[in-house]
């Protein structure tokens, strides 16, 4: 088993992907970012009168999965159909929990975009919050569903 | 209490740091991406001659960092100074630990950036290692130091 | 009736054109800059001899419709087949007037890379004439053509 | 009278302002897209609850700002302090009305940063109304306040 | 005969490529840096255990390569297939030679791509080499193969 | 002797220069593009009525330089204060030659944005001349001039 990002000689390279149908794909991928309670609740609150959070980080994330192939040296440029990322308060967490959905008619899949997505949307929390707390974490980022290419279906 | 990215009334603006002092800032942030002993396995071994993941992604990481402005709505604009990446494995992890180190002569910190180089490299791994294993998770980013600002130091 | 850019509950998301058809599309924008007489004279003047401030505009218009998709939130990146931006001072206004026209074989339309193509030309005009004028008006800014898509031909 | 972005054989060149001053400077800029009362009505109403249409524009002003640089051939990159952008329907336009302030502490002015966070908010309102009215129009885009630099304060 | 990227009046314009077929293409280029004997040797020497130039430089050029259209102002945006990008050290240059190969499936040709992917890699180089040799030199960047479009086979 | 951009364990960084001084930063670099009589005759001509080849190379020359730190992935983002760049027709070649001066008020030299000019330059002579001759080589690219900084003055 091999790495398909290197050529035989272990170059890095961006894989060929001319021979590959051009399919419908979808990628969903989530991940969270952890805070106190008080924390929370300023963002919760925020949403209604004192400032939008998560709309801020959810339009970030949009724009993000748009600059994939800008930040992954060896991703493919691709035509993305659809981006919606949402943000849901947890309070259990406590925290924000993070998923996005990306879709392209195109060769590759969107797993890289829709990760990217919710990172950014993550990073965009956490700046927007680091002046009331620094010992904010992001985590649990991961694709639970890639669908429409050759490999299959994948489901987390 | 209330969130520096908005004002009196709820909306979103980037902060006026006109008159803030230009100092030395520094920002470490560190996380890590989760993996198969096996496919760790296959990430160390190629640092050798089958492909360096972890140089690929050490760069993207530093590249990553200077995208920081272009990804964060709100985050100003900063003449980096410096930034080093560092990917190591961990086998009881299983997987890669990511720290990030940033310096700036600026009006704000570089907090931002260093999580923004966490991220991006471990996106970064992801991309490469996705075709062997697509259960790989991205976590524990956080900002482990930060100095140089009014607001002091904060370690972690 | 409701925007398409926001989900039934009101979060902004990048509208799933996935099953949308394929087709040859073309839009064209138009707007104008202001200036006084004195400013145009030197304007036109310049482009014999002193300086192609209608050519500088003209391509930045050209790379502006290219950025489209990085600028505007929500806007779908399309694969651009044809932009020309043309700048033809009228001396009635007194000033330039702009316009833009861009082709796609996409799935959507492309009336928002003419509109940045010509808003990007307007300012860059401004910038290379704001030495000696600081006063210009940069408006009527429409699209004046759109075709192509399912939603018919659009002529104003 | 010439321009200053040619050199005397009138060929375009970023100017030379390596011996200026670093000073404190500000701009303002102000424009509007005009549209029915109808779509009015429909993007007002929908910041309460159908999704925030100006909120996203802001956001939009803001992060084009950043970008000036990019856009215009022989702007020079500048640190930018503070941005904010704000919009506001005008019943009598009847439209929005939209005005931008951009600080920084350099070398030149920012009222290239201005007018771009307002021609961009402008866009991207037209981008996400467009599917319910096409021939909005932006005018009125130009600089209302200019301080900081050498040549004076600017007021219209 | 004329220059196609200018209309019957000498207007610069992005070619209509709308009517053309989508097909498989591909385009090599070729160049290389010069430097001395002892320059080259650290570099080389650097591959095993000093860092990585050539490896940065080849990622640097596959990264150049999906900046193309941003770069060059007439360029059309076109999503790239393929990307790989090779440094060869010549003891009798003596420097590195560096080829790029690019593949598309689109309406334009990819010669810009792989000189641009070139180009990059060499500037990479000698960014990193720089402070051990000021007066090195890249040159010999043409291209050696395109195929794929209405224009038939080039091979140099 | 060792690279400066790599650390002791060999591994790439962005160098730190947070103590080095600002100071006044020039680079001179040039390069040139050759191409048969007939082909330089085609752009000259060209100047006066059929297309500015040229001058939409100068631009996208300047342009450029803005976009070094993207490109070259180990770059320091520097605030540049001045751009020019010089093509001339030089019928012994035959071909173009291609001069740039970079000027900034920083920490670190401006050479590798001399250079980025430069060849960003001759890729755009490239795009807009390849329709008539496919054999053009891009050469000679090298630092003239380079003072300002503790490394003192180097010329070529």
């Amino acid at each position: 088993m091999s790495l398909t990002h290197f050529d035989d000689s272990g170059k890095a390279h961006m894989v060929d992907v001319s021979d590959k149908d051009i399919t419908s794909r979808i990628a969903v991928a989530e991940g969270y970012i952890t805070m106190t309670t008080e924390t929370l609740a300023l963002v919760v609150e925020g949403r209604a009168d004192k400032g939008d959070v998560l709309g801020i980080a959810r339009l970030a994330g949009i724009m993000g999965a748009k600059k994939t192939a800008d930040l992954i040296p060896l991703c493919h440029p691709l035509p993305i159909t659809k981006v919606s990322v949402d943000l849901t308060p947890d309070h259990d967490l406590p925290g924000i929990r993070i998923s996005a959905t990306v879709k392209t008619t195109g060769k590759t899949g969107v797993e890289m975009e829709a990760l990217t997505a919710v990172s950014t949307a993550a990073l965009t929390v956490h700046d927007m919050v680091k002046a009331v707390q620094k010992d904010m974490v992001i985590g649990g980022i991961r694709v639970t569903l890639k669908d429409g290419g050759k490999s299959g279906r994948f489901e987390a």
